[in-house]
């Protein structure tokens, strides 16, 4: 009967705490020297706020809450004998567990509306629940860490984004790639071949140039549809190279029919433009293959990848439009972005990246040999304290054995040992457990060298 | 259509935000200086694991998550014509939300029981639900900050615990009286006047003393079944006062015949003695009349109290001796305490205490005329940056007064004005918003003045 903890989700013991606040500290202070303030909204949104927002799939990977009190009261005879799934589903739950941190963000700007100070920067990192079938690195509860501007059109905000992103990794120590594109651009390229409604068969096809080639991305074009023109006038899309401004240029000609595609070249050089007088030095490619979220996604689009680490999209975002729309409020257009925290976190494990000392744990513990010594302890302790050091006296009297096994477990670097020789010359007897080094020392001097 | 929330839960806009930071940073930073560890654990646990744990009617306010997927597969024919709403839960819902973290905490102990060093300190900070009806100052999601030593009996442990207390209000600004109270003695004087069975009648009874008089209380306790001669017993025991060790000293006289009445009162006797030890210069109140919790509670139980606004407790807790008992791990002893972030807000509020001043917010904001003065202020805002000050720049190019609104409602201090003027003599008009003062200073010194 050992008890345990539902599917997908899990504890997070001291040690990865430490790791998990390491991440989470340092992208809220990035966050903040950008001027971005945090919010929190509640785990639980009403379900007609929720449904429908994330696609028919996502409708069902939405954690339900069944209704408090008698939930079956709401249900009638016939209910029960049809058991439709999601019709009775409405009736017993009318809440449910947030899905991410976008669309409870749309929520609060609508809902708070006359409150809010537009342009709005918020950050919010809070757990987000989805009932996928849990498997490796994808669990049913994580944290999201968001970052977006709403209420401009500036794409000095997008310039923001990226300075951010380019703080943080650097904080971090992680070598990343930031990929850029723009949702504009896309409809461009599927407007220039005439196959507006194949914009995402085009992008997945171009992602496989480089593990397939060529020839059989073509193939798969045809396959999927596309008529041997469209697929010719392609050809110099998917053979586009050089640097960022060359692939502009080379893109300018290309898209030169349309005007979408045009106004996407042109947000993305001012971009750039931006960049170059914020020195922004972090590597960005434009990168067509990039596409993420069509669904709300209206202009630029972001996806950070770390360098020397196989691992998926750590951060990501874009441009829209008009979130804020599904509640009412139409025309707020805003950019954001999302550190992936769980991937951060096992990218630093990985590259093995995370700092060596932390100020959160016990930097010395008092080991003591009776009560009288315990006493003792607590005075130093207490000095030791309010100099702003976390130390701890050992609670039990027992063997100094036991006290230095737990010094090493919780990896506390010094232990003060108290006996009655060191009460009498009023020092203690300081063992660096790292070298096992042994010195007498006053308060004074113990306060000096920790 | 505006959207909304469940009733009971809340949004928290960033100005709420840093004042629920600086309770929790505050707290959190005395935990760390005893050597308190956090952890978390999921929002979501097993019914099995959460139900039976808070009587029955903590069990109905649980909130509930719908299986996902099809829910109703598991229900027969009959479970639906019987409708009976906790057979039915039971078979359409496997998980809840945590009811508080007391619970999860006993589940990680006792199913981490051989990775966990013991003693184990740890703190815990997380959201919890109650499906409570909503009223005022009681929600159905808020935050518990509990923090809790286990795997040891020494009363050391609640020294640290007091002294923690002591810290974090005297970090806070805000005056508090700590009510301890022992359970050994609540079932020493129920044991004394014959009537084992009706500690929490006597309890109560003498917690009325202050409002309504000895008389009343007596008659009440006569109302209640106890007998004359039990009542009569209980005479010295209402009538106790004068400090702390007086009290006891009386207390060991009227009690003399318990033996676990005794017990207790060496337990505070040795708690008042730490504190001596310690220099604790905390306003510590001996009262009979506490008595919360007793369902797992065996030692010491201490509440705190704001003394200058009306309020309930915002602190409380325990010694429990058998809190993994319920999952199959007996004879851990632990003692905690739950410091409550809604009533504390309230009070800072109430008193005014907050600092005026906080790190987290934008300190100067970048307002520019036009696009040259924009890219010129990116770099100043980059410079400051890296001098660690939180700094915007206002991203459209609108009028100067929407510019100066949204420093105002945002609380930024200062306005680095940008025009042509400014930048051919490399410099920023700063007006300080609270003074009205302005003056025309270079990058130098605009970093040393802010």
């Amino acid at each position: 009967m050992k008890p345990s903890i539902p599917k997908g989700t899990r504890d997070f013991a001291p040690e990865e705490m430490v790791r998990r606040n390491y991440i989470f500290d340092t992208v809220k202070s990035v966050f903040r020297l950008y001027g971005f303030n945090q919010i929190e909204t509640p785990a639980m949104e009403n379900l007609s706020t929720l449904m429908g927002k994330y696609g028919e799939e996502g409708d069902k990977l939405l954690f339900k809450i069944l209704n408090s009190g008698n939930w079956l009261s709401g249900l009638e005879g016939e209910d029960l004998q049809e058991a439709s799934v999601p019709r009775l589903t409405n009736k017993v739950s009318e809440k449910g567990l947030r899905y991410d941190l976008t669309v409870p963000f749309a929520r609060f700007v609508v809902q708070n509306r006359d409150k809010i100070q537009f342009p709005f920067k918020r950050y919010q990192i809070q757990p987000v629940w989805r009932a996928d079938r849990p498997q490796k690195g994808r669990y049913r509860e994580f944290y999201q860490c968001d970052v977006d501007v709403v209420g401009t059109d500036s794409l000095f905000s997008e310039l923001e984004l990226i300075q951010i992103v380019e703080e943080v990794y650097r904080r971090l120590g992680i070598n990343v790639c930031l990929h850029i594109n723009n949702r504009k651009i896309l409809a461009g390229i599927a407007q220039i071949v005439g196959q507006a409604d194949k914009m995402i068969d085009i992008t997945v096809a171009i992602d496989k140039l480089d593990k397939i080639g060529l020839d059989k991305v073509n193939q798969e074009l045809l396959d999927k549809g596309l008529p041997q023109e469209a697929v010719s006038r392609l050809q110099p899309i998917l053979m586009l190279s050089g640097s960022n401004t060359e692939k502009l240029q080379s893109l300018r000609t290309i898209l030169a029919e349309s005007e979408i595609g045009l106004r996407g070249i042109d947000e993305l050089e001012t971009i750039f433009a931006y960049c170059r007088d914020a020195e922004v030095n972090l590597n960005i490619e434009l990168d067509l293959t990039l596409a993420r979220g069509l669904n709300y996604y209206t202009g630029a689009i972001f996806e950070v990848k770390a360098l020397d680490v196989e691992m998926g999209s750590i951060t990501g975002g874009g441009r829209y439009d008009n979130l804020t729309g599904i509640f009412g409020m139409p025309n707020v257009s805003g950019v954001g972005i999302s550190f992936g925290a769980d991937r951060i976190y096992d990218v630093l494990n990985q590259l093995d990246l995370y700092p060596k000392t932390t100020t959160d744990s016990t930097q010395l513990l008092f080991a003591v040999f009776g009560e009288a010594e315990q006493r003792y302890a607590i005075r130093w302790a207490n000095a030791l304290r309010k100099a702003g050091k976390n130390v701890e006296v050992y609670p039990d009297i027992v063997k100094m054995k036991k006290q230095m096994a737990y010094a090493d477990q919780k990896h506390i670097p010094y232990v003060a040992i108290v006996g009655s020789d060191e009460m009498q010359s009023d020092t203690v007897m300081l063992k660096n457990l790292l070298t096992g080094e042994q010195q007498a020392l006053t308060l004074e001097q113990l306060t000096k060298l920790i």
